[in-house]
């Protein structure tokens, strides 16, 4: 029996633009044909893109994503690759009992999160994801219903089972159905999106997914970002035996290739991917996270206001990796309290990158509102940040950037922002990175352009005096953070447990922190996520400060007793 | 057998505020004793609020919750009314097989949703709800491990099922099961939010559900507003075969008390409220949701600009019913383009509501920020949008009134409104009501000062030629909004279609709308939601224009073919 080749086509995909990833599945099964592969394998939901959302309740979007899947399959044929066998994802359909209750998805089809084989021309075979995740960034048991049929195609003689993304994470789920199907290998589609450290989770499972088929996995991700995920590819093939025999590098599109020769045998073509340093790895999810935040919304270009402090610097240095520095608008906004050293660092950081650098000095503008409406205190130095916010998005409609916000995620934990102020931004690239980290990518990045990570006789990006200096809001004389607030890297201790983890205020005290400091942070977490919840209006608020995609009410009255 | 005399307590609860909550259902409990009640019910998750949304993951949040429910079940003893059954939800905990996926709920223990019987100081039984709804505004399948028991209790002799709001949404649920138990009544414990015509289909279901226990079913809801949900109350019980037999009024807290004197007889004590006309029904709908907002956010006051045009005239409306004329700032900016008669209106408003009315013309600051930053066209139109949003939330961090957005729901779907401009605000009390609705509301409103509806001798509140003069946004001259779009109660019927009923252009054009009516509104609500979508940063984002609370990518491209 011959070897089959499988290829893993770890590729980016938009949601909603199912001609474009139509195109990509054309374009990369020709590659995986031109590898010698039979079988190629997509991401999940490949032609709709991940994740759909509520869009996948749209019957008109569905008959889209159809007609897209036949029109690939006849097009496979017509250009020579019907012989390949090719998996993809979609959204399918399903027919289930009507759900008798109001604003529940109408009538008798459903939506469902699906792989389908094409080969020779036409839809071979459909597969129904059977686990749908409805937790952290997930919401897929709102949308789609569940799959209950096993699936296993036949691949040059070889039987492969195949299963969708959470899938594997789930004891007990189709993968435990298909033990006595005795498959050759185990194949997964997934849209798993960048955790820190998820790597090692991923191939944790599939090692014990394969020992229970007793049979290779070959896990294919998606690569690239969308909205406010991003998804680190990484694909991988892991043997019976648990050993990872390929691995395809992170962030970037790629096609893994591996012979399966025999359930133990070693590979024939596959390569592996050296593991990055984990500063290198959160700061190209970064990087592709706003790469992606700007293509897939049609812009070229952003505009950000540039302090001269380490948040924004960070900001331009992973904006001009993204989208190169000559497409990144950086504006200084001094007011009467702005430091010179301040812009200083500002215009030495905009050359470094090769930044358009403008000043547009506020007081002017500041003094006429104020002669019209007097301020004094909080919404004096908040009628900075607004007519910052207001400058910019003036910009933006002028120019057509796209508006940057540079908060850190202990800047909104703690509320240090001003709503409609510099919290104004279609997208805040550094909003999960705490202020410690924050220092930390920024040093390595330096390091990284000495290191010619980046290309040979690069200069470091960031100025030192942005990273060694107090940092500073600069809306009243002398102000400094740490006036206010404890040293950064216990303020970042608490938050991570009060946050990330869950923790109460007995918990952080049984963990030794100090009373008076768990207090403060609480009090002023909870006065931050309060004040952001009531605004923008109405609307459910996802709540950066208690952890991404946490969902929250907005007016609760509780308070960690 | 004596007859058990039944109250339902249809009260307000705010999310998160135990102990607040816990005062209400002692209080709540001595008035049903004093009715001489053998058993009380009040609405779904009575203590904790409701829907408290991810608090129930916190482990603290939910020690307090049980906390708050042992003491309440004690002080019910202490003060004399330990015999009175007293029905209450709250957040209970289930063991559940560990969940092995990264984000999901950690630990062995998970949140339920939960109706326990207090009776004789102690917690007497807990019935944890099957049916979780996951769909609309409802997420609760994420947040809770369903039930799997049934329960019935016993009140003065007689077998009493107890079941929770979606489980008679669903059939084959528990109430099913209960069939063979010989159940004399079911109450029923419901969160159910406020939505037109929806007392119907409640009456209808639960009629339904008494015909398959055959035994009368006793529906207690809650009433007031959590965030953008509104509770309607209209608490009531349905006989056997079918007839409502006592109906609480809608909007207003009330204790509904009825006899349970044999399956088929009439009530003692039932009384039943008349039906609201429907725009009185979704006036008093918005009044309820913009003071629970205001209340329950801690403000007092509010503060928006007063245009002289019917948006801001039907929400000064709503907000002087609200919460008082006198607690109301309205802010007339007028700019170059401000026509004299909006000016008018504005004032003789104000006048008629007893507002706050200030005059802050914003001409001198927009031209000082153009002499630094010189903008034309639409960045023109935006910055004094954006002026006028600074000046509101100026005032708001001076004065402490939350800032309101008075834009509608059909501005919203075609993005007649500057994202940081008109669109600030903690809350915007009419965004789910289209243009057409905007005009009948004021005219009703107006119409009931003359029939005594709200007081006697009131004068109508909204000046006539607000109602009557064609509607401009008066950002450039003569500007009129039928100019760029097609009339508003055809806009409306394309909208409702397109946006609330999901059709895709195929069906829009079927039901014959003009194609080019089709298009241009089809490209005006992408285009609008797109951008909406964009700003605020990274979150996802509840996207109005498809209706509420659909979820949606932010970056797709999909546009209806």
């Amino acid at each position: 029996m011959p070897s089959p080749r499988i290829a893993l086509a770890q590729i980016d995909t938009r949601v909603g633009d199912v001609d474009a990833n139509a195109r990509a599945v054309l374009d990369w099964s020709r590659r995986a044909a031109e590898a010698g592969a039979d079988l190629v394998v997509f991401p999940e939901m490949t032609l709709t893109g991940y994740p759909i959302e509520d869009l996948a309740l749209r019957a008109s979007f569905r008959r889209g994503a159809e007609a897209a899947l036949q029109s690939t399959a006849a097009a496979l044929a017509t250009e020579g690759l019907g012989n390949l066998a090719v998996l993809v994802g979609t959204v399918g359909e399903k027919s289930v009992t009507p759900v008798d209750a109001p604003g529940a998805p109408e009538g008798p089809r459903r939506p469902t999160n699906q792989a389908v084989l094409l080969q020779h021309g036409q839809v071979q075979v459909r597969y129904d994801k059977h686990h749908l995740p409805n937790y952290g960034v997930f919401d897929e048991y709102r949308i789609f219903a569940a799959g209950d049929d096993v699936c296993v195609i036949d691949v040059a003689g070889r039987r492969v089972g195949v299963v969708v993304c959470e899938d594997i994470w789930q004891d007990g789920g189709p993968v435990s159905q298909m033990d006595e199907n005795e498959v050759s290998l185990l194949v997964v589609l997934n849209a798993s999106p960048y955790e820190e450290g998820k790597g090692h989770q991923r191939v944790e499972l599939a090692a014990r997914r394969a020992h229970e088929v007793e049979a290779p996995v070959a896990y294919v991700n998606l690569v690239g970002a969308q909205d406010d995920l991003v998804f680190d590819g990484g694909s991988f093939v892991i043997a019976t035996d648990g050993t990872v025999v390929a691995r395809a590098p992170q962030f970037v599109e790629h096609l893994l290739v591996w012979d399966l020769l025999g359930d133990d045998d070693a590979p024939a073509v596959g390569t592996i991917a050296p593991p990055l340093d984990p500063d290198e790895e959160v700061y190209r999810a970064l990087v592709t996270g706003l790469r992606g935040y700007v293509s897939k919304n049609g812009f070229r270009s952003v505009v950000f206001g540039m302090s001269g402090g380490i948040d924004s610097a960070l900001v331009a240095a992973i904006a001009a990796d993204a989208i190169g520095g000559e497409n990144v608008v950086g504006v200084s906004m001094p007011s009467v309290y702005s430091s010179q050293h301040s812009r200083d660092d500002a215009a030495d950081l905009a050359e470094r990158i090769g930044a358009d650098y403008r000043v547009q000095p506020i007081s002017a503008m500041v003094e006429a509102f104020e002669r019209e409406l007097p301020l004094d205190g909080l919404a004096e130095e908040n009628l900075q940040a607004r007519m910052r916010g207001v400058i910019l998005m003036a910009l933006s409609n002028s120019e057509g950037h796209l508006v940057l916000a540079p908060g850190n995620k202990t800047e909104l934990a703690v509320g240090y922002s001003t709503i409609y102020g510099d919290a104004v931004g279609g997208f805040a690239p550094i909003k999960d990175v705490d202020k410690s980290r924050v220092w930390a990518l920024a040093r390595w990045r330096n390091h990284a352009a000495i290191d010619g990570v980046f290309g040979p006789d690069e200069i470091p990006p960031i100025p030192e005096s942005s990273i060694t200096k107090p940092p500073s809001a600069e809306l009243r004389p002398g102000q400094v953070d740490q006036d206010s607030l404890p040293p950064y890297d216990l303020l970042d201790e608490v938050l991570d447990a009060y946050v990330e983890h869950a923790e109460g205020r007995a918990e952080l005290l049984a963990r030794g922190f100090d009373p008076d400091v768990v207090d403060k942070v609480l009090t002023l977490v909870d006065r931050a996520e309060w004040k952001r919840r009531q605004y923008p209006p109405g609307t459910k608020v996802t709540a950066l400060a208690f952890g991404r995609d946490r969902r929250l009410p907005i007016t609760t009255r509780w308070r960690e007793p």
